[in-house]
C-alpha cells in the first residue's frame, strides 16, 4: 500500500556511500514537526556515523538486526527487555539525568525500573508493605519538605522493593496480591513511616539477548540493592528516586548505572524493645532503620532548572 | 541469575550525565574481543552523542523504546520489519557501499531485500520464469563476463521479481509454488537469457512501524521496479545487484537507496516475429527486451578493494 506522498526528483542517485548519508538526510528535511526533524537529523548523522567509523561488516550488521529484533520480541511488560537494554547502555540513566537536574539540596532521581506497579497495597502511615517471612526488618522513616525545609503536608509515597533473597512479587508465578509495595499519605508534617524488609542485590535478566551482551563486554548483570520511593504532591515535580542501603558489594556498579552518591543511605541496627515495639515489629525483634529526608522541588522550581540545563547543552 | 562476573570498583559513582558515559565506556573497555570492544565503544559513543544532543526527553526516549519495540515485535522472516527500518534509514544502502566496494567496470551490487528465497524453480537457460499473466513480457539476455571481458562459464543465476501489480509470489497468502523467480546456469560463453515480466514499483509495507516513521517524514514508502539478479561462480565473488528499468516514477527516489545510476537499464520494445518466437513467446506478442552485461570481481578482486576501500576509511 503505497503512502501515496509523491517522490523527490531533486536528490541524486545514490550511488556512494556518502551521497546515501547526504539523501537520508536531506529526505529528513521535509518533516513538518520541527522537533522530530531534528531528532530524525541528529539520529542519521549518528547512526551513519557509527556505520562508517566502525566500517561495519554485512555479517555484524545482520547481527545487530537480529539482536535488535530479539530484544524486541523478548519484551514484555513484565520483562521490559528493551528497557534493560537502553538501560545497560546507560542510556536510560543518561535520560534520566538530563531531564531531572537537581540544584542545592533537592533529591536527586534515578531510573523508576520495570519493577513499579499501579496494583499496591495502600497502607496507613506506620504499617507495613512486607508480609512476614520476607526478610530482615527494616523500618524506613522521614519527612518529605521543600528545598527549604519547610514540611510538605500529604505527599503520597509510592514505595516498592525487593525481598531478602533479591526478588519483586511479579517475580513469583503465584502471586496472588502485592507485597513489598505499598502506598501511603504522609502527615501534615511531612512525616512519614512504614515498615519493610531490607532489600537485596539482585540480577537484572539473565537469560535474555541484553544478557548475551553483558557477557561479550565480561560485565556483571547485578544491582545494587535499592528501596524505590516515588513522591507526589500538588504543586511539586513528581519525585522518582530510590535509595541504597550503604555496604552493598555491587554499590560501586550498578549495572544501570541507577546510583547516585545522595543516595546512598546508612542503616542504623535498632534492638531496643522499646523501638521495636512502637514501630509495630514482633517483641524480641530488631530492625534496620533507614532515615529519610526528601526535598521536593516546585514545579516552577524543576521547571527552571530543566530549562537552564537545556540551554547550558545548547550553549556548550 | 547472575552472571558471575565480579564487580569493577574503580569507577566513580555515576552522579551526573558525563560520569555515566565515561562509566560505560569504561566498561566497554574489557570486551575481549578487540573488534567487538571497538564496535561497543563507537556505538555508545554516538547512542550517548544522540541523547546529548537532543537533549531528549524521557517521553521521547519512552517513544523510541516503545517503536523499536513494535519494530522488532512485527518482525518475521515474511516481513523483516527491523530490516526495513533499517532500510528506510538508510543504513542497509551504506553497509551495502562499504562492504561492496567497485572499482572499474565491475557491475555494482545492492541490497538483497526481503524477498529472496531459498525456494525456486530451477530453470533451463532460455526457459521462462513467471506464469502466464504475470505482466508484460520482458526478456532478460546478456553474458556473464570477468573485469578483463573474458567469459565465466557456467555461473549460476538466481533471480526474482514482482509482477506487473508491484507483488512478489510470497507476498500472495495462496502461493502454491515459487513464481516470477527461478535459478539458471549460463552457458560455457557466459551468455544466459530468460523469460520474464516487466516488474513494477511497489511499496514497502504500509501498514506497520515502519510506515509511521516515514508518514512522520512525510516520504513515501515506493521502490522503483526492479529485477533482482544473483550471481555466483567458483572462484568469483557472489554478486547481489538488481536492474532498474529506465522511466520508472520512483527512480530518483528509491525509498530504500537500493538504487545505483550503473543499474539502471533501457528496456527494448521488441514486436518482431521472428524474435518473439526464438525467445519462445505466444505467436503475435511482443515484449520488452532487458540486455545485460554482469561484470564480476574475482575473489581477489575483491579483497584487495574491500581492503583498500577500508585503509582509506581508517586514513580518511
Amino acid at each position: 500500500m503505497s503512502n501515496g506522498i509523491p517522490p523527490r526528483f531533486d536528490l541524486p542517485i545514490p550511488d556512494r556511500a556518502d551521497i546515501i548519508t547526504d539523501n537520508v538526510l536531506k529526505l529528513a528535511e521535509a518533516t513538518p514537526n520541527p522537533r522530530l526533524r531534528f531528532i530524525f537529523q541528529t539520529l542519521i548523522k549518528h547512526l551513519h556515523g557509527f556505520v562508517n567509523e566502525t566500517d561495519l561488516t554485512t555479517e555484524e550488521w545482520m547481527a545487530a538486526i537480529q539482536f535488535l529484533t530479539r530484544v524486541g520480541q523478548t519484551h514484555t511488560s513484565f520483562r521490559p527487555e528493551m528497557n534493560t537494554l537502553s538501560s545497560v547502555l546507560g542510556v536510560s540513566a543518561l535520560v534520566d539525568a538530563l531531564n531531572n537536574p537537581v540544584e542545592g539540596n533537592a533529591t536527586e532521581s534515578t531510573l523508576l525500573g520495570p519493577f513499579y506497579t499501579d496494583d499496591t497495597a495502600h497502607i496507613a502511615n506506620g504499617e507495613g508493605i512486607a508480609s512476614e517471612g520476607k526478610g530482615e526488618y527494616m523500618y524506613v522513616e522521614g519527612q518529605v519538605v521543600t528545598t527549604e525545609g519547610v514540611p510538605i503536608p500529604g505527599a503520597i509515597i509510592d514505595t516498592w522493593e525487593s525481598d531478602s533473597d533479591g526478588f519483586y512479587d511479579m517475580q513469583f508465578s503465584n502471586r496472588s496480591h502485592p507485597d513489598c509495595r505499598g502506598r501511603l499519605q504522609c502527615a501534615n508534617d511531612g512525616s512519614f513511616g512504614f515498615r519493610a524488609v531490607v532489600p537485596a542485590p539482585y540480577p537484572i535478566p539473565g537469560d535474555g539477548p541484553v544478557s548475551e551482551l553483558l557477557l561479550a563486554m565480561n560485565r556483571h548483570n547485578m544491582r545494587p540493592s535499592h528501596l524505590h520511593i516515588m513522591v507526589e504532591a500538588p504543586g511539586y515535580h513528581k519525585l522518582v528516586t530510590a535509595f541504597f542501603p550503604e555496604g552493598c558489594k555491587y554499590i560501586q556498579s550498578d549495572s544501570v548505572f541507577g546510583i547516585k552518591k545522595s543516595l546512598i543511605v546508612k542503616l542504623e541496627h535498632i534492638d531496643d524493645e522499646g523501638e521495636t515495639r512502637k514501630r509495630g515489629f514482633p517483641a524480641g525483634a530488631s530492625f534496620e532503620l533507614m532515615r529519610l529526608r526528601i526535598v521536593m522541588l516546585t514545579n516552577e522550581q524543576f521547571k527552571s532548572y530543566r530549562a537552564k540545563n537545556a540551554e547550558s547543552k545548547r550553549t556548550a
